[in-house]
């Protein structure tokens, strides 16, 4: 490390320890603001002061749905965006530097059942150097690390010469639909950083994912004369088996050193089966629904096929299928792969960087879920890293919460990330 | 046959064939009434003006709910039975014969889906002999079978020496309160016959059954680390292979030769299955609801022990059910098994009179289904016999009918079969 960095890296630690306060009370008010799906407008105006106060010109815009359901990578659950603005600042570089996307969600799931949660799911609370609430995790905390990289650079009168794209989306935990709007719009770069919650490991690599529903038949009759009937239930669990092996069979192709901790590195989950009506009857249909991984090596139009062609397949280990073949649509959410070669010059540059500041070898893997990354690489002509600090086992679920020390490690060691990838003038 | 029979016989014939017109009329008229749980009023109303027409005092009273539902036998959906009165009429013998109750239900099923008949479920429409409607099978038609022989019996001038008791009872369908209060409030006789819908076939022993529920826990999980979790949805298909274990296990024992021509004797049918909430979590809880067949051979006790004690040996098949045992309940409706000995007198008078109207053998079986049989023998120490004219496939069906000409001859062989049973004043 020369002695430039060296110092450069203690002047932002510094600042960050400084506005550690500060820092803290920006992510408190926006976990307090619940943007659930909908919901965004408010959070969205607190970060657009946040970029406005370091001087960066902010596009806040409302998608057009009607425009985005024309595009065939869209994906939600609604196609009216109103009240849902997305936040675009761009900290425009002096020239000759590359350029990067931070990009983060503002959107949170649902709090679920609120009996599970031991505080308000918006408190925002902090109890034993950890903050508590829906979204804190997930991915409100890797979000003011940003703004916090792009505050502590701009205070400490560090001018980059690559553009930095600073993008506070909505609808990432349904689809992706404000990424893509932001895409649309002409938002691209050299490469992306998203920090989601990764416990500070960096994913090159995300697992696409989309969701799929079966319909097996079966025919009604009474169940005191049960072999008159065919059960459903019966030719579901053939259903369940056979999506089983096929889960099996695409897991062994997964060669990626990448995968070789992760058990089931592309899982196909059956996440809801229902069917049958009456106890005494036997069903004559089942419905099961689950989510598809997508590995980064393939696409989700071969994916897909190769489910609809072992789907098909049924007919082989079951002559009910002949004539009654299992129905599989494809439904709801989807996530792309997303995949950033390992050697990529922005993968060195944060590998060191996290070095630099933790004194320490991340940990790099492929993530188990999609992201915004999977959209940003392949629709955005952007390849994009995972890396946040977030707790990967909390979201989602009640008691979600961030060790707030990560927060503005992340922060550093992406400050230094940029400095280093968009040059600066000295 | 001595002249004096082939003589009563013919004038039998000779009257439901003069009353042809008004049987049917009766029928169409019952059918047309929407019996429906709640709603089986006005239909007994009609029942009861029959029983009138030929002298019969009727006993017309609303089960007291609260009094039943202290009863172990009890079991319905309801505990109150405002507007759903039993009709009970007993027509004294002159004495020193055989009593008999005369049991049908005038509950039907609800008719389902309406766009899946070709006409109103209450037509009571007439086609190429058959009658269409709901409950024309199930059992109004066998009902006027009952009706039609005390009618014929009591135009021709014939003079029983046993009482002939006839209940009209609600209920059947939910699990028997309205026969268990007919029993509560003494009705008892030596012995029984239901026509419920056999297709003419005479079942000495009925398949009891009950309902139970199985809660099956997992532990949920993201989809895309779904190894983190366990699926309740995987689980439950070690449960259900599980009870087909059982299921084959039972039959195996059911060595009875009424049973010989059924495939399962005694079916375990599961009927509903339903589990999980999102596509991409794992699924932590499936509920799975089904009915099992109770044999003429054991009781209600000994099956449920069975039951209970197989799936407490789930802990054998799978670990995770050592600390996560699934949980079974008995809920809902519940239909004791019956028996009559094959050697019962009422047996061999059945026949007899079958043999001599029909001038073919019947069929003699064990019924798939419970009905309200098992109450009568076990609580009422009456044994029953179920015997009628209905159609045993469409019964719950949509299109439900019979075949005009069965409810004739039923009624025909019921008439003589009283005759022989209660015996006559000459």
């Amino acid at each position: 490390m020369t002695e430039a960095i060296v110092s450069m890296k203690e002047q932002i630690h510094q600042w960050l320890d400084n506005n550690r306060e500060q820092g803290t009370k920006l992510l408190q008010k926006l976990v307090q603001l619940d943007s659930t799906q909908g919901k965004e407008r408010e959070a969205q105006k607190v970060v657009a002061e946040e970029l406005e106060k370091i001087g960066i010109k902010v596009d806040v815009w409302e998608p057009d749905g009607s425009e985005l359901v024309k595009n065939p990578y869209f994906a939600s659950s609604r196609s009216q965006f109103e009240g849902s603005p997305n936040v675009v600042g761009v900290l425009k570089g002096t020239g000759g530097g590359r350029s990067i996307i931070l990009n983060g969600h503002i959107d949170v799931v649902p709090e679920g059942d609120r009996d599970q949660w031991n505080d308000d799911p918006y408190s925002g609370k902090i109890m034993d150097g950890k903050m508590y609430g829906r979204g804190v995790t997930d991915m409100k905390g890797g979000n003011v690390s940003l703004i916090l990289a792009m505050q502590s650079l701009n205070s400490l009168g560090v001018r980059l010469k690559g553009d930095v794209i600073f993008q506070s989306v909505i609808e990432e935990e349904s689809g992706g639909a404000g990424t893509l709007a932001g895409i649309l719009k002409g938002y691209k770069a050299d490469a992306a950083i998203i920090p989601e919650p990764t416990n500070m490991k960096i994913f090159p690599k995300q697992q696409g994912s989309m969701w799929f529903r079966i319909h097996i038949k079966g025919r009604s009759a009474h169940g005191g004369t049960r072999y008159e009937g065919v059960s459903a239930i019966d030719k579901s669990t053939i259903v369940l088996n056979h999506i089983s092996q096929l889960e099996k069979k695409r897991n062994e192709r997964v060669s990626d050193p990448l995968y070789k901790n992760i058990p089931i590195p592309i899982p196909i989950n059956v996440g809801r089966i229902e069917g049958g009506d009456w106890p005494s009857s036997v069903a004559d249909l089942v419905k099961i629904e689950g989510r598809m991984g997508v590995s980064p090596e393939e696409t989700i139009k071969q994916a897909k096929k190769e489910m609809e062609d072992w789907i098909k397949s049924l007919v082989e280990k079951d002559d009910w299928f002949k004539e009654h073949p299992p129905e599989l649509e494809w439904f709801g959410a989807r996530w792309l792969p997303g995949s950033i070669d390992v050697g990529h010059e922005l993968m060195n540059t944060l590998v060191r960087n996290f070095r630099n500041v933790k004194d320490e070898d991340p940990a790099v893997e492929a993530s188990p879920w999609g992201t915004d990354g999977g959209l940003l690489t392949e629709v955005g002509t952007t390849p994009a890293i995972v890396f946040g600090p977030g707790v990967t086992e909390v979201a989602h679920f009640p008691n979600e919460y961030i060790h707030l020390d990560k927060v503005f490690e992340a922060a550093e060691i992406i400050a230094m990330t940029l400095i280093d990838w968009c040059g600066t003038e000295v």
